[in-house]
């Protein structure tokens, strides 16, 4: 069976790219994103387990928000490779991914924390009880092992143009906020090691994120005051892109790369900086990874503005290391879990200072 | 030498108990707590190594705090048990507790977070640059192993005893904040085995306790909310107090103790609900330890009022427990740190009632 029916040929500022959409057995939706139309037949495929739709909840006291999805308990927990859902299909070895070949991979996730709402009416609506959003895959190659710095400046920049086209389709879908990440590394959390990212995308805004678009709107300019570091938080530049440690960052060695302008999010990006962020999305790792001689495990976020909230907004790419010394891991513990103050054994100038002698 | 002059009976709800004062050679402050006054000799003990103070900053787009403390990379790190800095003085092995026997131990940290400021005007000052408040560790017994449930009732009475000493003198010293937590198990990044917990003093309210001030002030009533539950989300109780798992639960397992009326730190509870207390914060351990058949890594703490703030705030204490199933650690990764949304795998509901079943 073949069905190549609906591919959609996207003018990315770096060039046209494909996406081939594809709606699986069990309804989810899967789109590959290629340089070339992607014509292979649709094999046999892995299907979601029945699950219940999760549901949010309000802490009254925080004011903040928890989404209980008691499925994610039989989520796939580190597979052998032989049983890699994120691996294209082999005979008698059905994945996620129905096809012998491909170069990325969005799908919605099988175990989602956020599902579709049925009445797209409740949208909005953060306190109703449903957890309504979208929890998308981003399979970033059909290698099961490697990482971002491993990846070709290609497939990077084709990474880049297909979150670009993600935003598109999940803001058109009238989703508030949109925010692709990336967990690397089992200290985090990773079930599975296929190298991977993560699209969550909310009917609101999440608390942090309101911050930042009342930071901004307030008139705070982070491009003019990275301006005034005079360099001193700098780690590394590429074009009109530079990575540096936070002055205020959480994390001991916390990254962030920033266009060096005014830039609301990837989609207001120039085909010279999309080739830049796609190169300090290597960069940045090879450099944490140098850190220690060892894999960094980290979180990683694209922080673009929110729907309709461009105005003022600076889009930043940020690392979040979780390593304090080698083999040290840096943990939340009961001063951050219950008083938001984090505690960092690192001065930013200082972990500035040592990625940018790597 | 010999220097029992500065010791102070003080009046519990639950009868007297004797806070012993001295001063460190190196001028920390360390009282021990007992309920029969304290007369060993002053032995050698473990001096604070030079430290430059830690540094506050804030993040101008989250609007939160972060404490900069790069002396803390050279804190004890899991010493054998014959180097304990928590254990009784031993004739050539000093620890931080210059006396051959104790009950409980309170002193300032060796490594802390947060200083006390040499001008006392700043203590309000949050933004002032300079970590202002104080670090105390708490020694629950002179033993190198065990845990709450391992104590004594008589001896979590005299910790409970000694939490609210602490409270009024740190409150009495013009801290904003004072929180106790104990952090348990290697999981959630403790260093040091021998059984304690800790006190944070805060110049000013932290943001996640300014937020319950605001909701306790707009009349939010978690007592009468609780009794409208009718038991669903409960663990077990004694006396007036009770143990539940709050319906915004973040953490799986997460379990607060409350009192069933109105009270707003452990200094308002009479004799009766002291001791409903100390038994809950072995009650409630032993069943998170049941749960998966292994100890349960754990954050604690007393959620009291802020100075002055206690007109309608609800005390509690709250365990965030970190296993959500045996073996596997509750992670929080890229959803958590990136938007502060909790993704939670078990309904409170179902948590109360494994709980509660043990």
């Amino acid at each position: 069976m073949s069905n190549i029916s609906s591919i959609t040929r996207l003018e990315g500022s770096t060039g046209p790219v494909f996406r081939r959409d594809h709606q699986k057995a069990d309804g989810r939706r899967l789109s590959l994103y290629s340089y070339a139309p992607h014509d292979g037949p649709v094999r046999e495929e892995l299907l979601r387990p029945e699950t219940a739709p999760g549901e949010l909840r309000r802490d009254p006291l925080r004011n903040s928000w928890a989404i209980y999805a008691p499925h994610r308990q039989s989520r796939t927990f580190l597979p052998a490779a032989a049983a890699d859902p994120l691996a294209p299909y082999r005979p008698g070895a059905p994945t996620e991914i129905p096809f012998e070949d491909f170069e990325l991979a969005v799908f919605e996730n099988r175990f989602p924390s956020l599902a579709p709402s049925l009445e797209p009416g409740h949208l909005s609506d953060w306190a109703s009880g449903a957890a309504i959003g979208q929890c998308e895959v981003v399979v970033f190659s059909k290698e099961q092992v490697g990482s971002l710095a491993a990846l070709s400046q290609a497939r990077r920049v084709l990474l880049i143009e297909a979150l670009i086209d993600r935003y598109r389709c999940l803001h058109e879908a009238g989703f508030a906020y949109v925010m692709p990440f990336e967990n690397r590394g089992e200290q985090v959390g990773v079930t599975l090691p296929h190298p991977h990212g993560q699209i969550y995308a909310f009917p609101s805004v999440p608390a942090p994120q309101l911050s930042a678009v009342s930071a901004f709107a307030a008139g705070y300019d982070l491009v003019g005051e990275h301006a005034s570091w005079n360099g001193k938080f700098d780690v590394t530049a590429d074009g009109d892109l530079t990575a540096f440690c936070p002055p205020f960052a959480r994390f001991p060695y916390e990254t962030w790369v920033m266009p060096r302008r005014p830039c609301a999010g990837p989609w207001a990006m120039d085909a010279g900086s999309v080739r830049s962020l796609a190169r300090l999305l290597a960069e940045v790792p090879r450099r944490l990874d140098a850190l220690f001689a060892q894999p960094m495990p980290y979180m990683m976020s694209f922080q673009a503005a929110p729907r309709g909230a461009d105005a003022n907004f600076q889009f930043t790419v940020q690392f979040f290391p979780v390593l304090r010394s080698a083999g040290r891991l840096k943990f939340l513990a009961g001063v951050e879990q219950f008083t938001g103050v984090f505690t960092v054994d690192v001065v930013p100038e200082d972990a500035a200072e040592r990625l940018r002698a790597l």
